[in-house]
């Protein structure tokens, strides 16, 4: 099959690209359709029924531009939306709750940690999905609030950043953990001071390498351009300069697509 | 005059509630209703079209409810959206900005710094009123935009905030200014970070008690409860159990008032 419409990626803001750019280097020929729904971020702090709402929405405006597959690269729209986004859009849809679980699953002697938004960590949904898999697991979670405003303020690998890291991560690094979940497509951003903070030997388990597993496991990434690099279209809901400046450094500069505006 | 109707207080947020408390401890005969609009929060890295949307919005629902005055609570609306507010509704509209102003130029010696969230440093509101009262101040400003996720986390005066208020404020530290003004709602909740990095000797303006002073001036709060203490409502858009946990910890606990969440 060669399916030559556009993959959708949504995230409520710039984390998501994370995800993109992972995507973007395993399925080069692909077409790809980014959502940032910067005008209601963050997601993290909201209730569930605002999180559905808003993610809702948002998957509507991609499903209207025709996508072949939505990924939800909102892990805050992951844990508490996704039920909710198979049942009302027509394509298939990808979080990167179960992907992320597999992959800690895969990896783990037996204890994992899991990090993410207040909400995420509030919903438990890492906890059911990595349990379904392997039931005697310990998993341990903790939410961590600041990374995301560090993360989007650049400090990648500041001296604030590893002190709050080391803040946030110190009981589960105490409690032995092999594993660590990182369940918000912002903190691979910050994965060195996350690292240092949790000490050597454990595994981090990122959204973006999880979700181009699955994709490939699945084979839903389906175009076939003859070797030309697919296009990307970035659309955000508001605030684009902003989204812009701190897109590049994600994707690079320049980047690789332009940037529109849209009202959901 | 005695006018029983309650004086409403609009902020996108928990921030605004800083300037409930000091209005509450001015005026304790009045009554207070208080929006959070945290469903869409944080209105600081927005763009001004839509935080002039949003504050419409809010603004119209506590006029809906027979306020006799809005305060602009928000520092960021107050910067963007005040004229659009008062051309909309019917009621006086008080924000922080010309009362924060006229606080600092009444407190310099000629050099004032500004903080706050990027928009508001960004519509450079702050300094057209400093200079429209002084126009030879020296006006330097700086964007600070992990204050607000540090004061919601409750990282008052911890060790992390004082070395994000070191980075943050040295440049203006190093410039020599004696007066200060928090240009937003949030911030008086870390001023004792802020304090030690910008040295003694600097002034301190918050928006708290400058538009307190405002309204004293004015005489615009008008309830004589004969003694009484006058009610206090708060409403928010989203999420109340995390409003209400993190507002116990400005307004004390138990709350002095019920928490009603509505929909805009």
């Amino acid at each position: 099959m060669n399916d030559p419409r556009p993959v959708g990626i949504f995230d409520s803001g710039i984390g998501g690209l994370t995800v993109l750019a992972e995507l973007r280097r395993r399925f080069p020929e692909e077409h790809f359709l980014y959502l940032g729904d910067t005008a209601r971020l963050p997601y993290g702090t909201k209730s569930p029924d605002t999180v559905v709402r808003y993610a809702l929405g948002a998957a509507r405006a991609l499903v209207g531009r025709r996508i072949k597959l939505l990924v939800v690269a909102c892990n805050t729209a992951s844990a508490l939306a996704l039920g909710a986004l198979r049942e009302a859009v027509p394509v298939p849809v990808l979080g990167v709750v179960e992907p992320g679980a597999r992959a800690a699953a895969a990896a783990t002697r037996g204890r994992i940690g899991v990090i993410g938004t207040e909400s995420t960590i509030a919903s438990s949904a890492y906890v059911r999905a990595v349990q379904a898999l392997l039931p005697d697991a310990r998993v341990l979670t903790r939410a961590c609030p600041l990374f995301v405003p560090l993360a989007e303020e650049g400090w990648f690998d500041h001296p604030v950043t590893r002190q709050v890291a080391e803040v946030y991560l110190a009981d589960l690094a105490h409690a032995g953990i092999d594993t660590l979940i990182l369940g918000c497509t912002h903190y691979p951003l910050l994965r060195r001071a996350i690292a240092a903070a949790v000490g050597p030997g454990v595994t981090l388990v990122d959204s973006a390498t999880a979700v181009a597993d699955e994709i490939e496991a699945q084979d839903t990434a389906t175009r076939r351009g003859n070797g030309r690099r697919g296009r990307v279209q970035l659309l955000v809901t508001d605030a684009a300069a902003r989204f812009a400046r701190i897109a590049t450094s994600i994707l690079g500069d320049p980047l690789p697509a332009p940037l529109e505006l849209i009202d959901l």
